[in-house]
């Protein structure tokens, strides 16, 4: 059999279009909301191109290639790895002021449970942002896994048979009871008393009067001030002394902590409005104000809630995997925060669906690498 | 045309069939779990049963149906009605003694910008939870609503043209400035005003001294009182005493109150500790423990935290959107709630996946309409 | 304590108000669409409204306490309601002409294997939709089901044992070998005995000249005349006519008695193309064409896809679990379609997110009750 | 302050500890599944290890890292990196034999409407899979492609807009009409008459009897010839003689122009059991049999339901983003294919939810750029 070919014309492309690293949807929608003039055909021209794998490439070429593949949650990767490069540029280039620029980052607990981890620790060695929110377990995992490790294991073993033999499931990570509370409380009841003894020779106070600034803060810095792990989230938060937030410190093992401290030293307490004090004064200040949340909860809307103050944030990229749908603060997209004023109206955004266990590390590839 | 038919031989279901209400699931992994025998073919003998839509249904018994559907969401939603009428029934068993039965129930705020609040107010009401878990939003929104309305609008609005009206979008709810902060700042500043002025008549106490004690539960409690709305959570709360934790009471309106509250009185804070201390005592003595978790996030792992020092729930409904697959703490089932101790590994359990807003009315008509 | 009270003032709704049962997003959106003007403050004017459980309530009523709700997918739920209740009327004023009125119904099998199947069958019986778009798996358990029970099982169930069993698990219901198969053999080969004979004696055709014509719409309505069972969906479809088609009737069970009669009758094929021309028909000549699409897949594809030939669906309601972010078929929105002619541009539309065990139940007690 | 700090013994990892690269899940379930003896403490020894993030990584060193990370998606990521690489190598050594050995592919078209089409194409150009199945609309995008460009667009863009300019909109990606539609019928309607004219000179058949056995493996394999374009994923699926098997071919364009062949030559008809009698061969016949399903429906379905006559698959891979919890056949999980007999019991298999659009491209540019 000899069929008659039909002569396809191959799209070629030139180098200039290759290399035009524009972003589409911010130019298209820029011209959309400007509300100038309707779509028309040929406002698209940028081509979908698919991926060659030829030779080794790296995370960087990985998601050039992304970009150009005109693709769903990829394509909206790409995006993100271009506002957190220019988010951490426009850092770098303020001289790492938070006056001039505020990089806000929040994350949930569960990651630092995973290698996940290794993300925040370097962004936070490298500087890339200098103010962080997240919860009560982020702090918990990071202490722990300075002492004892984490293990591999599966989300489909049987959760009777792990508690018999003092095993965690938090996913498909195993957490020993003897990695957790018991490390957890080694370090922090200690560190308490310490800084109760530091804070009474430093300023003559005592009673409830002692503890009046005393918020999450100063607690996570003193804790990574106690840690000599370099692997430790802490351990650079407290050495770049870039502030972090856990709006809900009572929520977790720390949380038990504090509480336990409490019950030997009754006018113990936690001042978290100093906290909001501290985010007063960073948000009025900031002349640009960026973020990168992953996942939802508390975290993420401490961060879109301050920045309301000061008429939204510049730049913002999401990762999540909770859904539009239900109407919860964990699912709504970065357009939802325009209308609070949490986020510019004109401030590039993305919101990158998907598990932040496999993008953050894509990212952290490519952005952190250098 | 006349074809041959093939004669079928229909199931004839037994009244003793119907009637048997048992929870399959249970009774299989009962077996299961005791390891005793493996699964066989006559282990199964629920069969299926299709609906059947003559006259009108009420939800009661739309939701026996569902429970005879055999069918994915649907069985699991009636079994969470079966567990919570089990709940409720033990709470009034108990003459409502906290000691004897505790009711949990957690949700997040935005449900309480809908008409789901009407859930909330009459479990509350009719006291079929005796703690509250929440965030900050919550409390925003059930004093924005008892002064002004939040109005019906789409997932698909622009937001940019919301924004420039003056129109925050939450979901599909509209929630207009003027029937927000406004409204907040109206209720609560006086009302911290006033709690100040009783606290410092009744205690004679001054400076930080004079908070000690003051948690997120009197704090929702003093506003309960101050608010004359049966459709209020805060009122009904206050109304029976029932305690709402806010483990992250900086994060939303609420919030922004107290810390301008702190701005005007530099000793005043919020002690989340006293707050701990409730849950600690509840929990210990509490010789059952229950929850209705709704969605996911702090107000979720708070619940199931505290349970873990009493070995764990006695019994667990979850409805969530949230996926499993990305080890968050929303999104992980109950089972492994059960490795940590937080769920006791016989306890009847079930997770609805599912958008709270359609579940909890159809559950609701159910349960609280006698 | 006699605290301050802070007088709040209620929103009193007026009759008119509670009645006034216009589809906000529909208004809304016509005027966004229209481009006349940008929105305003005051064109938000239904208020959210609290569920208010007294008493026993109905399905409808329950619906009807969604639309005023505000919220999220319950809202989608009472507008996919309201248009389903619209299409139905639609149909019965066009006296079932379906060149009048094309009411099509796409749906997954696994809801047949579930109490869902139902919703089908009364939805058939009362001639609600006039064409039908499923998969094999569909018939597969329609006729499983005649014979033979399934039965309740639960997702967790351990699936080497039910392997070990000859029990097959379908989500949480149990699919015994012995109701599957066997049942399903027992009655398509002699059906397809019964029809070639038929066919040969009506015909005096004979190879592959026999077959010409016999797509699944003529496959549906033969098997359905021998299904002697007022249970069965088939069997609704041959007593009114009503065409299902099945895109792909080779994926499954039925599809497998296909290829064993062509072991045995080696002339024998399945005309699809005429069940095209079956859909041509129908699409070019309807006035009006409303869908109902129940998941994603092949079924909603091959709806909307006719549809564009007659420049789009009047009406849409689809109910999915799929997330829109995989750019996959089955998650595109209505407004997707609207790109494509598949959906006219002012046609109402909704998408109501969720499983659909728990969504057809609800609607199918308040539209099909009566 | 200088603070006293706490020596935390860090953990050190040893080189064979570091090289192990057992699959933890593997043999943990294995243990499990033989039942022999419940969960101990120390069966977990793998510890979860940070990401460092120094020097440009490769696609291959991220894997690896994410297989350390012990975390959610990524580590099942690299569990189907490991199964994909096993399954090329078995393939290989067995010469592409698929009496030895059979791998599968399927997946939905829109992925082809993306650059992750490059995925699909290098794989079968290395002839990574020896079966593949997908839907119409993979052909439609794969023979389109060849013509004409796609675009980078936006899931925002307003659809009104676009199709009032002859925009399709396929997730993100826009779907010019010119690019579509005309482009694939001047391709396929002359090779349809191209191959008619064929079948008579080289059979001497005519009327139905001409088209028995032109399933859609022939057609894709007439199209592919004819298609001179390295891109084409049909181009290399006829270069290598690779079945492609499209269960439901009238569903797209590639259908339409099927049914317009049948208006022109009222005879034609498309052989689907034929595809059958095919697939029906190559599984009885196979020693190993093996799978990529990516995304669900009646793609995945097929790979599955033919596996069951062979007693299953010896290895899957799935990644999809559905859910489980709606008991869809797109959202069950590899254990669900164990009752059924269409997985094998001792079958490695793993599911990776998330977007494949991202998922994809990592793999390949591991596993496809030697």
């Amino acid at each position: 059999m000899n069929p008659a070919r039909v002569e396809l014309q191959t799209p070629v492309a030139g180098v200039a279009e290759y290399n035009a690293l524009i972003d589409v949807n911010k130019s298209i929608s820029a011209t959309h909301v400007a509300g100038v003039m309707a779509l028309e055909a040929d406002d698209f021209d940028k081509p979908v191109r698919d991926y060659v794998f030829t030779g080794s490439s790296s995370a960087r070429e990985l998601i050039d290639a992304m970009s150009q593949a005109g693709g769903f949650s990829a394509t909206k990767l790409a995006t993100a790895r271009d506002l957190l490069s220019d988010q951490f540029a426009a850092l770098d280039a303020a001289g790492h002021d938070a006056e001039k620029c505020l990089n806000w980052l929040s994350f949930p607990a569960c990651l630092c449970a995973t290698g996940a981890r290794g993300f925040f620790v370097e962004a936070l060695r490298q500087r890339r942002f200098n103010v962080v929110v997240s919860t009560c377990g982020t702090l918990d995992h990071d202490i722990a896994r300075c002492h004892s490790d984490y293990y591999h294991g599966s989300f489909e073993l049987d959760d009777h048979e792990l508690a018999d033999a003092g095993l965690n499931r938090l996913g498909s990570v195993i957490v020993p009871n003897s990695s957790y509370g018991e490390s957890i409380e080694a370090v922090v009841m200690p560190a308490l008393e310490d800084i109760r003894s530091e804070r009474i020779e430093s300023t003559g106070l005592s009673g409830t009067e002692l503890w009046k600034g005393f918020g999450t803060v100063e607690l996570c810095w003193e804790l990574g001030r106690r840690v000599c792990d370099e692997n430790s989230i802490l351990h650079w938060a407290a050495e770049h002394e870039i502030p972090i937030v856990i709006p809900g410190p009572t929520d977790g093992s720390i949380g038990a902590q504090l509480f336990m401290f409490r019950q030997r030293h009754a006018d113990f307490w936690i001042d978290i409005l100093a906290d909001e004090q501290r985010l007063s004064d960073l948000t009025w200040l900031a002349r640009s104000s960026n973020a990168l949340m992953v996942g939802g909860g508390i975290s993420k809307h401490h961060v879109i809630w301050w920045n309301q103050y000061r008429d939204g944030l510049d730049s913002a990229v999401y990762i999540t995997t909770a859904p539009e749908h239900d109407g919860s603060l964990s699912g709504a997209r970065p357009r939802e925060a325009i209308s609070w004023g949490k986020l510019r109206a004109q401030a590039p955004h993305v919101c990158v669906e998907g598990d932040a266990s496999v993008l953050l590390p894509l990212l952290g590839a490519d952005l952190l690498s250098d």
